[in-house]
């Protein structure tokens, strides 16, 4: 699945189906038992990795997700990690910045928010709006953001030398998809709280974000990209989750050995 | 549940029966189907917390976890909460303060792991291991123990005042279900990182920890202390999360209201 979603030299995201599903060719409801069949082992791998970083283990894993409004983000965390141990999780949505982030340079909030070792973090918009937003909005002049996305590299190299897997997701609807949801929240008074009148003027803005994203993909590559088709819903979760795996097993996490005498302890116990 | 399981004027932790389940006459299996069905309301639940905030709302939930080494409050965390979006928990597992946390007083670590606004937090451990530990093992000179139950009752006072629903929570475990647990754990190779010899050194001052614990539920007392007998993981579970339901039913919440024209935004996006 990684490859298949990863965002190689020349991806054109205007050319990828946001219906499709990549590398699965089933329905629905195979897509929700293949979630329902992989949480087990995503948890198992993230209770090893837990227990690596009691024994001194650096390893953490980052998941990064950006989209366009609708596109499912927050369904992410709560259906792929949904099954971890919430303790071992650390997810953080983005908001636009406090006057306070403000003052410091664009990566000063997201280091505090980074997983220590032995975490899945997970970021609901991240660094990447100050090459996004900013580029749409013009929130920032051409040159500072044309800087940050060396500094964006850089930052992500340092994150990966440190023991972070870094993977970068973005979650790929079409501008009709996100009519429908809106739509959805529109018309359901227990979703009208997520329906911000400002989605809207965002919305109209919606090639120079594709532009955005697409420039931000090719400009920020050292650590890749991968762009999930996110329409279904289903799919896009099933594919999240399977990139945790494969990263994840790429670890070769195991259960630490114990550092003491265990029938040693055994006696202890016993006596006590 | 709640009235049930609240440590009253007069109450004894030592005739507590660890093995009891209170206000549940079924067995393991019915115990759990109840925790399944309760968990959807639970969800409910913190969502409509998370959305009254995003509208203003200042109300969040505290869930302090305290108890013995293997008492499952992890599990806790994990089966109670495992069903909610893990955007809407923050959950923290308080260690051993680092030098930086000692030179401040001890509340200071505490109030920078409190919910935000919409968020339920979840203490694993907590100020209280300063009137605990610190007790047992004399890491404080006893007046200024005896000194942190008024602060401790101050702070939660604060807490309260502030939005915060405090839901504080005792496991209770027998010493012997204590004894079969940590046996589990060395006789388990995937177990091995979860046991620590200090562990032992922890059990040999069983009866000093129960007799701290009395006395902090006593002295603490101005938000009301619940004590769950934990010895059945499914019973205990079950009870913090019928706590939580009781405690977050009395909140009223609700799904917000609008604050802009439906009708005028459905033509707005209609036209986009």
């Amino acid at each position: 699945m990684e490859e298949l979603l990863r965002a190689n030299e020349g991806f054109d995201l205007s050319t990828l189906d946001a219906g499709s599903t990549p590398g699965f060719t089933g329905k629905k409801a195979d897509g929700e038992k293949a979630l329902e069949l992989g949480s087990g082992e995503l948890a198992t791998l993230q209770e090893k990795l837990f227990a690596e970083s009691r024994f001194g283990g650096q390893k953490s894993v980052l998941l990064v997700l950006q989209a366009m409004d609708t596109a499912g983000k927050g369904g992410i965390v709560d259906h792929v990690l949904g099954d971890t141990n919430p303790q071992g999780v650390k997810a953080f949505a983005f908001k636009a910045p406090t006057d306070e982030e403000k003052q410091h340079d664009f990566l000063w909030r997201i280091r505090k928010q980074l997983p220590p070792a032995g975490y899945i973090g997970v970021f609901d918009r991240s660094h990447y709006e100050d090459v996004l937003i900013h580029r749409v909005r013009g929130f920032s002049t051409p040159e500072a953001i044309e800087e940050r996305y060396g500094l964006i590299n850089e930052f992500e190299a340092e994150l990966v030398a440190s023991g972070t897997t870094l993977i970068k997701v973005m979650l790929h609807i079409s501008k009709d998809e996100q009519k429908e949801r809106l739509e959805a929240r529109l018309d359901d008074p227990t979703k009208h709280w997520k329906f911000n009148p400002g989605d809207l003027d965002e919305r109209a803005l919606w090639a120079d974000y594709q532009q955005a994203y697409q420039v931000a993909i090719e400009r920020t590559g050292d650590v890749p990209w991968h762009v999930i088709p996110a329409n279904h819903k289903w799919y896009a979760r099933l594919a999240v989750q399977r990139l945790l795996l494969e990263k994840m097993r790429e670890l070769k996490l195991d259960w630490p050995k114990a550092d003491y005498d265990v029938d040693e302890q055994k006696a202890r116990l016993a006596d006590s």
